[in-house]
Parts: structure tokens; sequence; C-alpha cells
């Protein structure tokens, strides 16, 4: 009998475990059958702000691609508007709701790939429900947001939280006219990122015209005599609001997995282990709904991430495919940028450092991404966060201009092969005066952080 | 008593050798002399095309430290325009000529670190002396060129050779408006990138509107009814040139050390141990002058590259200093760009593994430097050179436009902690539409190079 594997969301993790799970064994042996309860496949939900801003053209440059792509070139049986209500790992069979028909339909699986993605967190006040109120994680939220641009013609918009939806959707609101105000609850947009470089970035807002108010709780959201919403109650005040964007983070959807009993973690994903399989015989899970693990604290966390999901997705398919593969965990790596300020980060920040159980000590360098005297030389300020008794590199933080944020990935490479900050001064990194300095900032801020390390030793 | 180093060269790798010991040792302790044949200390010499092109304002914001400067922060007592023509071991002293009112002295030393860098290789062809032919070397060379640009008005100009010298004085002297024509023995310009990457360098320089004649020998330099040169004469013909151009790399600058029986390595520098010391008592070199290792092929090497000389210079200051530090060797690792076109490449090319006993395989993927949507997405091509048992990567190299070239350090860094392309499939590096595709083009890169070593296996 033909091996039937069911995977539960048809993007990033989802469709790359179909994917490579279906290079590795034909239709014959293994029937793929893919149920996604949104229109649409494979789409860059990390672009959804850029379609808002209008600097992406087209909805459909956004997908990667279609359900019917995968239908006739590989085999993979998509079936959008599809819900799967319940799943029943005893009887390994899911319940699926056709969204068009409303039809319920039972179906039996060999395997399960649960790759229900992350949903934006919705703070629990008043009013977070009113229509005009955006979370932007779905294409689908993304026509929401552009419905209201083109039909309500909104001036003003608070964004509640300075994440990197919270920044990304400031900036787009910034750029299609709209006045901006952001509230987060926190001393400074972008809390991944340490207090010493952040302030950059409350003062790049700020100088895009933007108004943060940060430390200020939201208490309510209002609503206008239409039940649209009308103003945001603040604790420094009530601000005018014609559009509401959420930009408070994510949680991964696990709901259908908690309801099934497939255990979810202390990071609030699915538990798998490096094969993307979670305890539950036949079931697997993979991407933002799934929780993994941090390579240098070595705790479980849940990243919602497009390249995490497409890692883990392939590894699932592998695994599914037959081919033994593992997921060797994240670092925590990631960048974003409003308007022309680039920032990155990637391991622990230096309290994240403390909290895990590591003593850091830290450097912060203020450098230039080409040689100074290059046309286009641009400001970098790097900061690292080594272990103080071994050297370690522990993590590191970028905020700059043009050319800066990207350097992050060879502290990213250098964190994952453990090095300490003494052996990063020598590596070999490229120069020319267009593409960097002689000695490059990341290798600045290595030679700083060996300093550091020295002096407390 | 006060003891003293002498240091011959003030460029890159003497100074910052010279500058690390003071920081460490005061000078009460350490007397720090260095002799500097020209009129300039610590200089970017790889700004110098620029500066020809323009791009430069000022040949001083090439200049890192002046001599006074060191003179009077650092009391390192610099001696610019004395050239130093011998060395004697056995005595400890060097003998040097003041330039300027042509006298010789004797100098003792306790310890001394000949930094004399590298000179253009001047083929062996008649009139390659002569006037209007110029390497592209010192602050000198550059003040040469300007000068002839000035005052001779040329309009046309031959590079002989297609380095990195090469291309970057055939792009500066396209922006000064003049007709370029390279002719190079090899059959593509970069001989470091392989023919398969090569082959859109050529293509890019044609574009430009330059002329190149590829696998063409310069037979000879002629000369005007005054001396001055006049054209080219080539395998392929001759062209006109009212100014002629060397990049056919540079040579280790030896003569002194040879002369003083310290010895010169197979790949044609100073030998030393990993301390910077030569095998000579109280003798040691650094930067272009001297040789290293290659730490995958293993072989001796002598690259010409600032990152190196300070890299070097700070290791011989540390032990100079009295803190034992070890430079590591290195990769090979190097970027530059013709006009748009960025070019980049580390460790072993596909013809060097196989030189260096490895079995290679290989792969090419073309990818894009944002994710496609995003507006300023550039084409870039990734290839990179794996072992065929292992799976160790060996060697990368990228061509691409804004945005491309930079990306070799993570493959530089890779490379450096050995780790194997399937490893680095799930490296967490940084993802956000503005920076990079879901899968960066260096991901998609070592997953083609796992699967070419996978079809091999």
């Amino acid at each position: 009998m033909t091996r039937r594997l069911i995977v539960i969301g048809g993007d990033a993790a989802g469709m790359s475990a179909a994917s490579q799970a279906r290079r590795l064994i034909g239709g014959e042996d293994l029937e793929i059958l893919v149920f996604e309860r949104g229109r649409f496949t494979s789409y860059a939900a990390c672009g959804i702000p850029y379609w808002i801003a209008g600097m992406v053209d087209e909805r459909d440059d956004l997908i990667a691609r279609a359900p019917e792509t995968f239908r006739d070139r590989q085999d993979i049986d998509v079936r959008i508007r599809h819900e799967v209500v319940a799943i029943d790992p005893g009887q390994r069979t899911v319940t699926v709701r056709d969204l068009a028909t409303d039809e319920q339909a039972s179906h039996r699986y060999d395997d399960l790939l649960i790759a229900t993605g992350a949903t934006p967190v919705r703070p629990p006040i008043d009013g977070v429900d009113l229509p005009g109120v955006f979370g932007v994680q779905t294409l689908e939220d993304g026509h929401q947001v552009l419905d209201a641009l083109e039909h309500r013609e909104p001036r003003r918009a608070v964004v509640i939280g300075g994440g990197y939806i919270g920044l990304e959707m400031a900036e787009a609101m910034t750029i299609r006219g709209l006045d901006v105000t952001l509230v987060d609850r926190l001393p400074q947009p972008m809390n991944t990122i340490d207090p010493d470089l952040g302030a950059q970035i409350a003062e790049a807002m700020r100088g895009m015209g933007m108004t943060l108010h940060l430390e200020t709780d939201v208490l309510a959201i209002d609503a206008d005599g239409d039940g649209h919403v009308r103003a945001v109650e603040t604790a420094a005040g009530t601000f005018d609001a014609d559009l509401v964007v959420l930009g408070t983070g994510t949680r991964p959807l696990t709901d259908l997995a908690e309801a099934a009993e497939i255990p979810v973690g202390s990071a609030g994903g699915i538990v798998t282990d490096a094969q993307q399989r979670t305890p539950v015989d036949g079931v697997w899970a993979a991407g933002d709904c799934a929780q993994t693990h941090h390579r240098i604290s070595g705790q479980p966390v849940a990243i919602a991430l497009g390249t995490i999901a497409n890692k883990q997705g392939r590894i699932a398919g592998l695994n599914l495919g037959g081919v033994a593969a593992r997921f060797p965990g994240v670092l925590g790596t990631a960048v974003t940028k409003v308007c022309e300020v680039e920032i990155a980060r990637t391991g622990l920040s230096e309290d994240g450092a403390r909290s895990a159980g590591f003593d850091p000590v830290t450097a912060v360098v203020e450098g230039s991404t080409r040689a100074h005297y290059y046309p286009g030389a641009r400001p970098i300020t790097v900061k690292v966060i080594a272990e103080r008794d071994s050297g370690r590199l522990l993590g590191a933080q970028i905020v700059g201009k043009e050319g800066a944020a990207k350097r992050i990935d060879v502290f990213a490479t250098a964190l994952w092969n453990e090095m300490t900050v003494e052996e990063m001064i020598n590596l070999d990194l490229a120069y020319a005066p267009p593409f960097s300095p002689v000695w490059d900032p990341v290798l600045i801020a290595a030679r700083q952080g060996a300093n550091a390390v020295a002096d407390a030793g």
C-alpha cells in the first residue's frame, strides 16, 4: 500500500519537507497530501511589509510556488482553503474542513508533519480584535492592510510593539505617507539588541519622523461609532489611530497539537528531536510552530523565521524520505533595517549571556563599512560578547548603515564553530577599499573583545 | 642598556609591529627606530588606484599616520628617506643611507624587523623601464601616474596583466577617460578565479568599453623620439600607448635579506616561523616581503595584501613585546571590483585543489543578493570547491553585482574551521528580504556542493 504523508500548512516548512521527501521517493511509493487553510503556498511572509510599503509590485512576487505547480510538477496534492481541525494520533487520522463547502472529512496518514506556523501575539487588551487592528503574518493579512490603505485613506497609524514586524510596518506606513506612532512597553525598539546599540535605532526612527513612546503600556484600543478602530489608549495618553498594527511578536500555532496531546515545550513550540520527530509516533513538526535548541545557551527557543522553517522542513523531508539528517539548532541570528539603519544580531545578548549562566565581557567599536577614504563608506557599530574566562565568542550585534548588517554572518559562522575572539582576530577576511577597511570592523571588534577578555583575566 | 628594535620599512607590517611593541614596552626599555626609504608611513597602497581614478580626494586621505605622529605620540623614531642598504646579522647592524644627504651610517640593533614589502613584477621585455611605464605600489608611484595624467594628457593606456592592480588600474584609467587596452598572457583576467566564473569578468570589462587581448604575450614596449613610451608590441599586434601600467603582480622585496643570507623560501618570501622570526638570530620579517603558509594546501605562499601585513606586524610586535603570539596562516582570501562587477575568492581554486593533492568536486549556483522581489536585488554566482571523499570545503569564489562579494567572508570563516559543505547548509545566517533570499546564495552553493559530494560518493 502506498504510504501517505499528510502535511498541515503549505508554507516554508511544510512545502520544503514535501518537496524534499518527493525528491527522494516517487509518487507510487509515497502519496503527499498538504492541507493549507489559506489560499497560498510557499509565500514570503517576511516580504509582506515591503509589499504593503509598495516596494514589491505584485502579491504574486512573494509566492515562490503556487499549489498547481506543486501538483503538476512534483505530484504533491496541495489543498488550499482546507483547515485541519483535529488530529487523532491513535487512529492516525486528521479531520479536515473544506472552507469553501464547510464539509468535513477524515484522512488517514502514515506520517504527519505539523507545519502550522506562528501567529501574531494579540495583547490581552480591550479592542484588540476591532476592525482596523492588524497582525501581519499571512498574505491575507497583507491584503487586508492594503484594502484599508486604499479604501479608508488612513492618516494616522499606531504600531504596538517594536519587534521586527513592528519596525518594518512602521517603516512601511511612513513610506505610505501616514503619521506613525510606535508604542512599546520596553525602553527601546528591538529588545533583542542591547541598549548601548539600541539607542541608535530609536534615534533613526525619530529621524524618519516617527513618534516613539517607549516604556509605555497600551491600555485599550477604542472604536468609533461604526465599531472601527479610532484611537489607542496608553499610559502616556490617547493617540488617534485610523489603523493599528500589532508588532508584539508571534507565538507558535500549537492549538491542534495540544488538543491531540502532542507535547509543547517550555519555549511554546512543539517539541521535536533533531530529526524533527515529535515524541508521538508518526508525527513530525517543523518551522515556526516547533521549538528548537539554541546552540550557545543550550536552551529551547521558538524563533519564527523563514530560514529556520526552510531548513527544518528540509531536514524533516530528508528523514521522511529515508535519509537520516539532523537539525543542529540555531544561534538566533537576525537582521532587519529601518530606513537607512541596518540592525543585526547573533548568539546571546549581554543579558542573555548572563541568563544562560555565562560571565560575559563585551566590547563595542565604531568603524566604517569601507576604507574611510573610499566613496560611500558608512558608519558601523559592532558589539561582541565573549565569555570572561575562555574568551569564547557568545554573541555579536551590529547597527550601521548600508553594508553593515550582513557582516553578522561572519560572527554567526564563528559562533557556530565555537571560536574565541582571540582566534577570530587573524581570520583571513576579504579586504579591498570598496569593501572594507584594512581591519574589517568585525576583526577590530574581535580584537577589542580579546583585549577585554585579557583585561578581565 | 636600552634594547633597540630597528624596523626596515614604514608601512603596514613595520608600523603595526612598532606600534604593538611600543604598547607593551615603554621607551625607557625599548628604543624603536624605523627606516623608510620613501616619504610616507602607514599608507594604504590598496587605495592608490582609487586615488588615481579621482575617487579619493587627497593623497593624505590614504595616510593612516604620519611619521611625526609616530614620533610625537608613540615615541617611535621614524626616519623617512632613509634606505637600509645592508644588514650584518653577525654584528647586528644595518647600514643606512640618508637619501637627502647621501651619507651612510651604521646602526646597531638588538632586534631587526624586515618589512620591506613587495614590488611590482617588471616583465623581462625591452622598454619595461621607459618613462611612462608604471608599476603601482607606493604613493610615489601614484604621484607619478597622476603627474603623467596631468602633464602629458594621455589618451590611450595599455595595462599589461590582469591581476588585482591591473584590473583596478584599468578601471581607474577608464574613469579618467582614457581608452584602455588590457593585454594578458592568460586566457582571462584574474587568474585566481576559475574560468567558469572568470568569463563574467572579461565580459564586464568589455562592457565598460575596454579592449581585452587575452592569451597574448607582450613582446616589447616601444619609445618615441623623446624616449617616452609610445606603443606596446604584442603577439596580437602593436597598440599605441601614451601610458603603460604593469599589472603583472608583485614579488617580495628580499634583496637585502638575501644579501645577508637570511633565508628566502620557495614562494619567494623571507622564511619565518609562526612568531615571524627568521632562522637568523634577532631577525624578524613580516608583511609582503615574508612568506607564510596556506592553511588549506599547507604550502608556503607569499601574498601581498595589507590585511596580512597588518596581522603579521601585530604578531611580530606582540612577540617583540614579550607576549607570545602566532600567525596562523592564510586562506588566500581576496576581493576586488571592476566597475559594477564584484569578484572574490578564498581557499583553493579547482586547479589549485588538484595541485595541492586534493580530489575536488565543485558546484556553481546563480542567485540573488536580496530576495528576488526586493528592490536592488542583484545577480550573484557562487562556486564551491569541496573534497570528494570528506565533503570538506576547500575554496569558494563569487562573481556578482553590488552586495555579492563580501559574502566570501562566510566561506573564509567556514574554511578556517574546516567545515564540510554539508555542515554549512544549516549555518544560521542572517535573513531578511533587503539582505538575502531566504536561502542565502552561500547556503544554496553549500547545498549544491553537498549534493555534488553525495553524487560523487
